[in-house]
């Protein structure tokens, strides 16, 4: 009897992309500042596919799975450009953000930010 | 006698960022047009600790621990914001970009791609 | 009796913020990449002055002289870096808008698009 | 004899941009939050015009008159929308630039700033 698939690791993905690079020889284009904008550039692709509709226009969209499939590709393309950004610079991308939730938690203590969306520099806790 | 950590899956990475904003109670203001301005924001303070340097200045900055860090948590960000919209949509981000990849091998295979950075509109294979 | 002053020009103002980054040796930073991304940045901080609020909340801080006097500063500021980078590459923007005008026009007729914030290629004219 | 044409004015070209817009009846769809997302949408395409090309290699694209006049078309788009934006929000922009180039001068004093690319936090005058 087969067991189920083992759950995929962030490690792993971040492998496929990155063989995905070498198997094209594109390293060599991968500088960070490059990497970097076009991170940007999807992430516009992506809010271009919401622009000039209502919220309730864009749920109505993603109710349609061929609009819903085009948002996830752009949501992939932005993290596999930061996945090869991280690749590059030797940067673990789970313990980044894991340290990025220790940080937040310190400064959106869930007392002072719960329930509202002000900056951390707005918080006035104390 | 301990064993090593299981890795860390892509579900529970996102599943830590969703319980971080469950406890804040933010998911209110996570609509996806402003989950996709969030993720574009990040790129650009991302793009920004860039900005102005040659590759070989980026190199030499990001040869210093607390810049990298720093960079380190711009992509965290990106990727983070990336995955609350995916939670938000109901997408499998694994699933997004393993799709994704067989897309992308279709769109450059690695006998016209190899080496070069034309678009895939722009390889003339046949 | 003075006269009114003349109404400023766009290639005064494209002079003038030309002129400023001459007076710093700036040029030399000025790359299309980097005035691109800066365009991209400037952007972004826009945006981020109004995100996570809605639309009701926009329009309720705009009343606020301080408020919209920041989201001047960042329009300002992605139109300064358009400026450079036009004026980097010998593009006379005056020209550029009003050939962008013109080519909108036969994208969108007025017949087609009135009312409506379909893309051209889904206009469906005829 | 017919005069030279007078110098076309910031004003007059927010203006015909304005009256595109209204020709259309297109003021509905443009929230505040919807024109900074056009913005950063067209800042990206301008990116991505640019994007894996070494300065060298875009200096030789940019002698191109077709590729050149792709590069202005993205640039007006940048700049058409910000002066949508200043028209929607009651902006004079010729203002929002003279002001700014004003604060920019006491940020980077020429004395400090020249020849350098330091943000103005990092000029260390005194």
């Amino acid at each position: 009897m087969s067991q189920p698939p083992a759950p995929i690791t962030l490690a792993e993905i971040v492998a496929a992309v990155a063989r995905f690079r070498d198997d094209r020889d594109w390293a060599q284009f991968h500088t960070p500042k490059n990497l970097a904008a076009a991170i940007a550039i999807e992430a516009a692709e992506l809010q271009e596919r919401l622009l000039w509709k209502t919220d309730a226009e864009v749920d109505q969209d993603l109710a349609d799975a061929a609009k819903k499939a085009g948002v996830a590709e752009e949501i992939a393309d932005v993290v596999m450009f930061a996945m090869l950004l991280s690749d590059r610079l030797g940067i673990d991308l789970a313990e980044a953000i894991a340290a990025k939730l220790v940080e937040n938690g310190k400064k959106y203590p869930v007392r002072l930010a719960r329930g509202n969306a002000r900056k951390y520099t707005e918080l006035g806790g104390g």
